[in-house]
């Protein structure tokens, strides 16, 4: 389980980082390069749509962060995982859960997230 | 969410039908033709191997039925639903979350579960 909580928190890293440059290679280290990702407000497919997509997110909430929510839960080549975008005093404002298939390296392949209509 | 609730009822009632010919219409009506599923204990791709490998897991809990959970939740062309296994007394033996991508035609392209691993 330890590599994907280790690609999990990478991919929230790079949610989280607000340099492109840094973004970009956090976005190379977790999505493969014809990788796609797709939730209910946003999609992307390769490397720099998924790095300007996520600089959007941040855009929209520049002082916030993203956190991992429960544990990883992998099986064959696919994950599921939780996350929280919490305010600067660590208030959850949003809570997702994101289901990947990884490609053979390991990196995700396809991401497809929804977000909870419930804070709990 | 009427077609999606209709949708996630066909994938159920294939999950709870024992006649093989009825199953597989069933299957054929929810997936599509070269549909894949994946889920920690089984997989199957194919009309074919999609009939079977439901009739082996009837097979397996052949009083048991799967039961619809939470309203299904879907956006673009996704969706994610949770569903039960419950015993002929009605207590749930078994919790699970499909996520599936369809088909341009509205049926199951893909279809990756997970299962809960406590009971609520």
């Amino acid at each position: 389980m330890t590599d994907t909580s280790t690609l999990v928190q990478t991919y929230l890293a790079a949610f989280n980082e607000s340099d492109e440059e840094r973004r970009r290679a956090l976005v190379e280290q977790a999505f493969a390069e014809d990788a796609t990702y797709l939730d209910p407000l946003m999609s992307a497919a390769g490397t720099a749509e998924l790095t300007a997509m996520i600089g959007g997110a941040r855009a929209q909430f520049p002082s916030h962060r993203f956190v991992a929510g429960d544990r990883p839960d992998a099986h064959h080549d696919v994950v599921r995982f939780g996350w929280h975008l919490v305010d600067p005093d660590g208030a959850r404002v949003a809570t997702g859960l994101d289901v990947a298939s990884l490609a053979p390296d390991g990196r995700m392949r396809s991401v497809i997230g929804f977000l909870e209509t419930a804070e709990g």
